[in-house]
């Protein structure tokens, strides 16, 4: 390790051992402390705006320059209007009923052992992201809620930005008597920091988010010596059964495919029931050609609708985000679910259909994080849901799956109160 | 990779495939299916003792050839009250309430949408494991209990015996109208086995727990390439509070230290409240030195009680398995907390206190996954938490902590119902 390599490392030691501190900390912190700082944090952005708009436009102006594409330059980009719903948001954060302390089930045992399972911080979280600043105050906001302490390392081109939405929230946290070492902002855009954490700071780290494109969380979850929860791809589905109101089954798979295309509750494929193509299909392909969405389909599909282009073997494996939606023709709700268990990523799939006996034995076969029937992938969202914010949509199947808010960023403890039993 | 190399690794990815079709299988099973698989496998391991049994005196005599220490030996060992017992403990899990289906929660949301959390299997789950061949039968009723499929990978030396088992097991689930590919017994003792395991067998594995020694675990830990729920040492202590009932007190540490040394639950460490050493130390030691515990005290606790060995650093982190306890004084609650915080392993800790705020104190500041006020560690232990049996006791923090049972070995999915509803 060079010297530069040796100075990145202690410096990501002392802000593990830092967070550490944070954490115990949050850990007797009390839920009226935790609103408060998520509320100050709030007052912070919103008082700070002048100097977080400016950092952003500093980082705009870097990034128009590197030459980062338009979606990228817009996905970064903050103005005052936006930097109001990032404020908004760390309200609402402090709004959630806080998770901690909460008795999740409590029992007596014959021998007059009182058990009880109670919510508690998991410690540090370590969050790697890309682009969006606006995760830097939620994922702060939601760790606060959580009692947890935070690790935060968002994308380079946005280094200034979340550096002032960091000083904000740290501005929350101290108000409220909480130490600033529960929010640690990684400072520098040298990618070992990354690996850095990944190594986990020697124990300092007791969980791992990655959010960001495939190829980040495919790294994370390779290398990471500290558990993950993982934010995979959203490759999802809708099938449209043979028993589907074809009214609802159009007016869903456009909001599904088209409401927003680069979130990762978008449909990516569409599934039509081939006892029924010929009557479903053309409708609901016309629909989404009016809205100027490109179809690739299998050759059964295309056979219905031949101005479908071909789908290759990729188009199956392939999150778009964009307008572009494969189609297959798939043999009843058991095709359809084998399909979605060969190509899925377990992220949210959906059934179009009036019969009941099709809609549960798909929730039956369907093992994904999130199965709807006769309704939107794209209500694939913590808010959506009622959780007030989501640091994302959990693929693994552990801990948590689907939205995690609050709540999910909590684990449990068991507390058992005796009056001097031993055991025999 | 050499040809015995390739060979091994298709066979291990065999038995993922089919492991993975085995799930397949039990997702879409009933409750009554898998509790008719758990009590015909307990019949067929009492139906085939004597093969079982002749199995295990085999695995015994290569191991005592082999010289294997007696404590492993009496660990691998069966006999026919033995095997009753391991029979008895899978009758015992299909008495276990059915865990899969199960609401954790429902609500609706404004829009109509009817949000169902929902208990489900987790899939397949890789266990990896060393001597008691127990486990073969635990792990593989727990497993049918809640829905997965099992690849088991016990211990070299007790080969014989796991395949003698895992075949009753088969047996019951065949008889259940179940696949016998839900549960896989690695039927080679080559160790390049457990690497394919860590490897996750190309997707087919979507748990892996370790049970067995820190190295195992550690090495699990380090390079799995798949979740793993980590079952470290018990380094448990006992903090005896200035308030302490010395009778409550004195019959706690014996049991927590002696009851059974070898579990995971035992005592390792025992630390005293400074503040009323002179009172609470002597009773304690005395009964502990009438039981022949060795004692290792540090410079404050051999002050007071002059026959301890001295502790060396490395007693506080060592997890004895044997009849030693190491002593330490410590400044109250928080010291107690503190040393715990630098040395335990997150496992279970205990106070003895007559003082309701030291304990809930004690309660918020230690954070392992199981925290007891005035009674044994000894009763860490899924069968003593009424979880009718356990897989073992997780010290990580996510998904599971504590005794892990059939509930724990879930996961759950969001069944959302609509009724066409599409997102603004």
């Amino acid at each position: 390790m060079d010297d530069a390599g040796a100075s990145l490392q202690a410096t990501m030691l002392a802000t593990g051992r830092a967070a550490r501190e944070g954490a115990r900390a949050l850990r007797l912190s009390t839920a009226a402390q935790r609103t408060a700082a998520i509320l100050a944090a709030a007052d912070a952005i919103r008082a700070n705006a002048e100097a977080i708009l400016a950092a952003n436009a500093a980082d705009f102006a870097a990034a128009k320059a590197a030459g980062l594409s338009g979606p990228m330059l817009d996905r970064m980009m903050l103005d005052a209007a936006r930097l109001d719903g990032v404020a908004d948001a760390v309200t609402q954060v402090a709004a959630i009923p806080d998770p901690l302390g909460t008795e999740i089930a409590r029992w007596t045992r014959p021998n007059g052992l009182d058990i009880a399972r109670i919510r508690t911080p998991i410690g540090v979280i370590a969050i790697i992201y890309e682009s969006r600043p606006n995760v830097t105050a939620d994922a702060a906001a939601l760790c606060i809620r959580s009692g947890n302490a935070a690790i935060l390392r968002g994308g380079s081109e946005c280094l200034r930005t979340n550096l002032a939405l960091h000083a904000a929230m740290v501005q929350g946290l101290v108000k409220a008597g909480l130490p600033a070492s529960c929010l640690q902002q990684v400072r520098t855009t040298d990618r070992a920091a990354v690996g850095e954490i990944l190594s986990g700071l020697d124990h300092s780290i007791d969980l791992i988010i990655p959010r960001g494109g495939k190829s980040l969380v495919a790294r994370v979850q390779a290398d990471a010596r500290a558990p993950v929860l993982g934010h995979l791809e959203g490759l999802n589905h809708v099938f449209v059964h043979e028993k589907a109101d074809i009214a609802k089954a159009r007016d869903i798979v456009v909001n599904a495919k088209l409401r927003r295309v680069s979130v990762c509750g978008a449909a990516e494929t569409l599934l039509i029931d081939r006892a029924a193509a010929e009557r479903l299909l053309p409708p609901i392909a016309d629909a989404l050609i009016r809205e100027r969405c490109e179809l690739r389909g299998d050759a059964a599909a295309r056979a219905i609708e031949p101005s479908m282009k071909p789908a290759s073997s990729e188009d199956w494996t392939t999150e778009y985000l964009a307008p572009i939606l494969s189609v297959a023709l798939v043999d009843g709700v058991e095709g359809a679910a084998a399909h979605i268990a060969a190509y899925g990523s377990g992220h949210t799939d959906a059934i179009v259909t009036e019969d009941e006996a099709a809609a549960e034995r798909f929730i039956a076969l369907v093992d994904s994080a999130i199965v709807l029937v006769n309704a939107s992938t794209q209500f694939a969202d913590g808010g959506e849901f009622g959780f007030g914010a989501e640091i994302g949509i959990a693929t693994d199947k552990l801990h948590a799956r689907g939205p995690v808010g609050a709540e999910q960023l909590t684990t449990y403890k068991y507390v058992v109160r005796g009056t001097g039993q031993t055991r025999p």
